[in-house]
């Protein structure tokens, strides 16, 4: 590399492809480099997403160099004529495209292992600005390119995230952790029963603060307090962010259940393997979803005996043990109702718990008295049986968001209930 | 609205949030709104994210203005100190925040449903630039606002998925329809039991062609096919759609099972709902993700009974009358114990049709003879149970691709055996 080496402080990502922009397919690339650049202390400035258009590549690039220290994009590496990434690197920098013979090498013998030959337009893999390194690429056939412009770095990767996440990995990090100052840590605290604005209120001092920096993100009944800073080493970052933790969790720890990738149901699942403890489930309007959920965790099997989906009346006779004089009487969306299924599914399964979902999901089928989003969630142990009420009438227009919102508030109140009988 | 009326014909989408930018949630919004913006005519430009720093945003709102007709940001209308979004706007515009009367009603009205009460940063969420429309959202507290901006339309939608979708559809949508020219229209025909480029093979000529375009999408076992042009008036544009369209499903029509917003789930629903038949289901490894997916759908209590997540063996034995000395010989995970599973809840809910699923999914728990990806699908009906093997053992690192795959293909042999009923 010629060019001073300054450190790498800031970054942009630049995604190139117009299948991005008619939304046929959702970049995840730029989260993922996010991540690790912020594990790597170099703060993000933007995003952005350019369709296979030559100016607005270059002057997307020009814009970005101008700003940060570093410029990562992802795309516009393959064989065909709209891939123009490297090109419009080369148009940027006031550079020609010169053959590379390494690049060229590595073309022939990724067909030769694939017994196919290329075609002339695989060699355009093989054209680099001139003045380029390249970031081998063991998994594709076009290597990246790694070059100084305008006081910025910019490394070329491939779209096809396997590709892109190897060639990041094993060239760009090292450099990048070469020319960086320091590590930013963050750790994400979650919490449910709470809103986001009452929570948000509780902890104001911490979302004003400069360092740590604190901020809230809500959504489904569930809300994150984020807390993040900046440090010369990962241990020194921890020091700043434990204390805030600690008086976070002081005032809000009743609305707490987990950190980082902590779900509501692997917190579920993670007290039921405490004490030893296995759940069966009944659900009628979320149809699955809670299950689904509670397995999505490996080794669930362990905790998770059975689930049923009692759709039908008759299934819930049958299978939880419903008097049907009490489907009758109080309908299959009841507070008795959602008791006997909890207590039901936890008999007939020889569980420790039972959980039990009923509702109207919609966003039809509501009547005045059972309007959509009226849900009961019943739980049942050794001890008794109970259930609640939710009016989750707000999201009635949105099916998913009903089922979404009625497996939060079932499995929080579930591992409410674990927690007392863990403190008891 | 003030100002001139122009035209939208292109168009850019600007993300707000600090937590995209550290890679913590993936943006799909961007996607989203850039299908139905294709679909309404209008060129996406560009696609920038930016953080929650006052001046970035205000910056990126200035350049988007100055290079498209219609500029919709999302996030960002938050309660908290770090929603920045209408602020910014105002910043950008040279306008003063000011109290919507009827906004600070809605805030009102949305806490009085739930029976809290407001607090004051909640009617920050009544600010908006002088001069601003409101954008009504019926699922949350923060309306979006719509703006002339230096001869570009602003609107601000919030962050959250649903009440996103809502505003655009209901608000914006009709909004756009009636000041741009022309319409794109999009076609999307979906294939399984196919791969992408043995599919690609068969319809070279069309993906080649310039008008309409055509453009192959994969994933998790299903591909999809999107026809796209544009013309004066939608039935121009589909009168140039439906030859290509009947030409391709000639082709792979075998491989077809439907069209834009269908799915397998629906498209089982759809068959259930010709035959007047019912359906129950067994799950094993998808842990209630097909019962999930099939109740998905509005309505589907009318064909689906129930389904049963039977994780251990106990109750493979216990609901679905499965013999304990066949869950010995062959293991949970074999050919007859899925069939059995799909005549067990078959003739336990007394339905039409069984489907069952039994796998390992992993990432751990694999052996040599029981590997991770290994799945059995069981079919049953009146006419006779069968089961088919999957190796998914290629997605063994991803528990998640081998549930969805898993999902799909027993979601599409039970198509393949309804529709060949139907044929009968």
């Amino acid at each position: 590399m010629n060019g001073e080496q300054k450190n790498i402080e800031s970054a942009e990502i630049i995604t190139i492809g117009t299948e991005m922009l008619l939304g046929e397919l959702v970049d995840t690339n730029s989260a993922w480099i996010s991540q690790r650049l912020a594990e790597l202390g170099v703060g993000i400035y933007r995003h952005t997403t350019v369709g296979d258009n030559r100016d607005r590549i270059v002057t997307t690039m020009k814009e970005a160099a101008s700003r940060s220290d570093l410029v990562i994009t992802t795309g516009g590496l393959g064989p065909t004529s709209d891939d123009l990434t490297n090109e419009c690197l080369a148009l940027a920098a006031g550079r020609e495209m010169v053959e590379y013979q390494e690049a060229r090498d590595h073309v022939d013998t990724m067909f030769a292992r694939f017994e196919r030959t290329p075609t002339p337009s695989n060699y355009k893999q093989a054209l680099f600005p001139e003045g380029t390194m390249l970031i081998p690429n063991p998994l594709g056939t076009a290597p990246g390119a790694l070059l100084e412009m305008d006081g910025a770095l910019f490394a070329t990767l491939p779209g096809v995230p396997d590709e892109m996440n190897g060639m990041f990995t094993e060239t760009l990090a090292p450099l990048i952790r070469a020319r960086s100052d320091g590590s930013i840590v963050s750790r994400t605290l979650w919490f449910t029963g709470i809103g986001e604005s009452a929570l948000a209120e509780e902890v104001q001092d911490f979302l004003d603060a400069p360092d740590p920096t604190v901020a809230p993100l809500a959504g489904q009944g569930k809300v994150r307090l984020r807390i993040t800073t900046r440090a010369a080493t990962p241990e020194a970052a921890e020091e700043k962010i434990a204390p805030v933790e600690r008086e976070i969790l002081r005032r809000l720890g009743d609305y707490y259940f987990g950190q980082d990738e902590e779900t509501l149901e692997s917190a579920v699942g993670r007290l039921l393997r405490e004490q030893n403890a296995t759940l069966a489930v009944a659900e009628s309007c979320t149809g699955g979803l809670i299950a689904k959920r509670l397995t999505d965790t490996p080794g669930s099997s362990a905790y998770f005996a059975e689930g049923l989906v009692t759709y039908s009346n008759e299934a819930k006779e049958r299978l939880l043990d419903i008097p049907w004089e009490m489907l009758v009487q109080h309908g299959a969306v009841s507070e008795p109702v959602a008791g006997a299924m909890a207590e039901g599914v936890r008999k007939a399964a020889g569980t420790d718990y039972g959980l039990s979902v009923t509702g109207v999901a919609g966003p039809d089928g509501g009547t005045a008295e059972k309007f959509v989003g009226l849900v009961y969630v019943g739980i049942s142990d050794a001890e008794g049986t109970f259930a609640e009420r939710l009016d989750l009438s707000a999201w009635a227009r949105s099916r998913d968001a009903v089922r979404e919102r009625s497996a939060n508030r079932a499995l929080d109140l579930l591992r409410l209930r674990i927690e007392e009988k863990n403190k008891s």
